[in-house]
């Protein structure tokens, strides 16, 4: 007998198509997080939606998720729709809603890459690999953290109550079991930062993203070869402005490939 | 007899209401681009036309406009509509629409600043003021920039075929003539910047916006402070990965206020 046991992360995200481009998923405890789940579970899920979708062509280039209202436990509906099909690229727009009305908007660009002039510009943040950093054990103010592998090389959750003049972390971070990454893994590991202001303030405080674009720069194939390893995580805030701060994050493959730059806008209460 | 002139930007995003978040307005040729119309006067539109809706609360937070066609000389439709308004913000969605389709559409959310612990803790790029640099006195390859006084600290458009190992530009910029600074404004001017590919080749070739996002950093009262001064606006690229290159942006006030920070994912040819 063989036992398959599904990875806790494609439950979540996993959707039951009911044509014209509605998908109904359901919440899992284990991707919750304060209120609500994890915002980048939210986000794979729409990605995932949009990549099943038959009318689909290429790979994510672009993502925008706007956090309306939280997401309750049970299910909820993800309806998608190609608004305009060009040669090399696609636009989207999605809505996931409940019972009680839209909690999350969309856009997303999906498109085909071809043989051009290319360079990365920006250098990876050179730190310890994951091997050398030790783990973190605590396993982090909420149940979503603990699908993550984590290994803070700066700017771990502050546990002094020391504030902090840097606003940047930076991690080796993947999923827990280690499992293969794709579009939809990489969507929800540019929301694997707890709050900026956390670091500032040293302590934790009401805050949520409110809104999370990601620019995706690998097609399938260059992904595919990140296979299970680690993926370096860092992010950083340029103002924190009377209730509402940004964050500017990369995400690096080890072999050096930026995988993704992804930017949000986050809420807080001080 | 007095002679009111408008202003060639309120004339390019002059909308008028057809009740029920319907708004119409012009393109006209002054901020015609390559291909259509500058994609920050259609990103200033869409501000306005939430702007002047009467359920709008608050001022711009975020913003995020995906680009799927051209947008053709004549009238356009803009769309808005608010999907939730929380206590202390709202979201939007919008959608600009011609008779052969939409042409771009968007996510915003609005929101009320309160009282809270605030930083900025990004620099300011130390550059030279605007007078001690020399103003460019070539109109550019598009009708649109000569709408705006730009005084180059680094980066220029390239003119001499050389390709630069850096994406950074930095320059200051204002409307011509001077106008004061609002958030329709303040959105097209994150738009001001020419392709960053330009500057890596050290040429012109086929490239254009395909999703801008810009986060505020300031209320009204604190833009207003602006005036019609110059503001600092430094951008630059992550990376160009075969087809599709990032980049993040920021916009300063003289005075040393970060207004907007803005990042965009463009499509390139070479």
């Amino acid at each position: 007998m063989t036992t398959t046991t599904t990875h806790a992360f494609d439950t979540a995200i996993d959707l039951a198509h009911n044509g014209d481009g509605h998908y109904v998923g359901q919440t899992t405890p284990e991707f919750a997080n304060m209120v609500g789940p994890f915002g980048g579970v939210t986000a794979a899920a729409i990605v995932r939606a949009i990549s099943d979708h038959p009318d689909r062509i290429g790979d994510p280039v672009a993502l925008t998720v706007n956090y309306l209202a939280p997401v309750s436990d049970g299910s909820f509906d993800v309806a998608v729709r190609a608004v305009r099909t060009n040669r090399t690229n696609q636009h989207w727009v999605a809505e996931v809603s409940q019972d009680h009305g839209v909690t999350t908007t969309a856009t997303a660009v999906f498109g085909v890459r071809r043989d051009a002039w290319s360079d990365t510009e920006v250098t990876m943040p050179e730190v310890p690999g994951p091997e050398s950093l030790s783990h973190t054990t605590l396993p982090g103010p909420v149940p979503w953290m603990r699908n993550y592998d984590m290994h803070y090389a700066e700017g771990a959750v502050p546990t002094d109550s020391e504030e902090s003049p840097s606003s940047t972390t930076t991690l080796w971070v993947r999923q827990r079991p280690a499992r293969a990454l794709d579009f939809a893994a990489l969507t929800a590991l540019t929301d694997v930062f707890f709050p900026r202001v956390f670091l500032r303030r040293g302590r934790m405080l009401p805050a949520g993203t409110i809104s999370l674009t990601t620019y995706f720069h690998v097609d399938s194939a260059e992904l595919d070869r990140q296979g299970t390893d680690y993926v370096l995580a860092h992010a950083h805030a340029h103002r924190f402005a009377r209730g509402y701060f940004d964050q500017s994050a990369q995400i690096w493959g080890r072999d050096g490939a930026l995988l993704a730059t992804s930017h949000q806008i986050v809420y807080y209460k001080d």
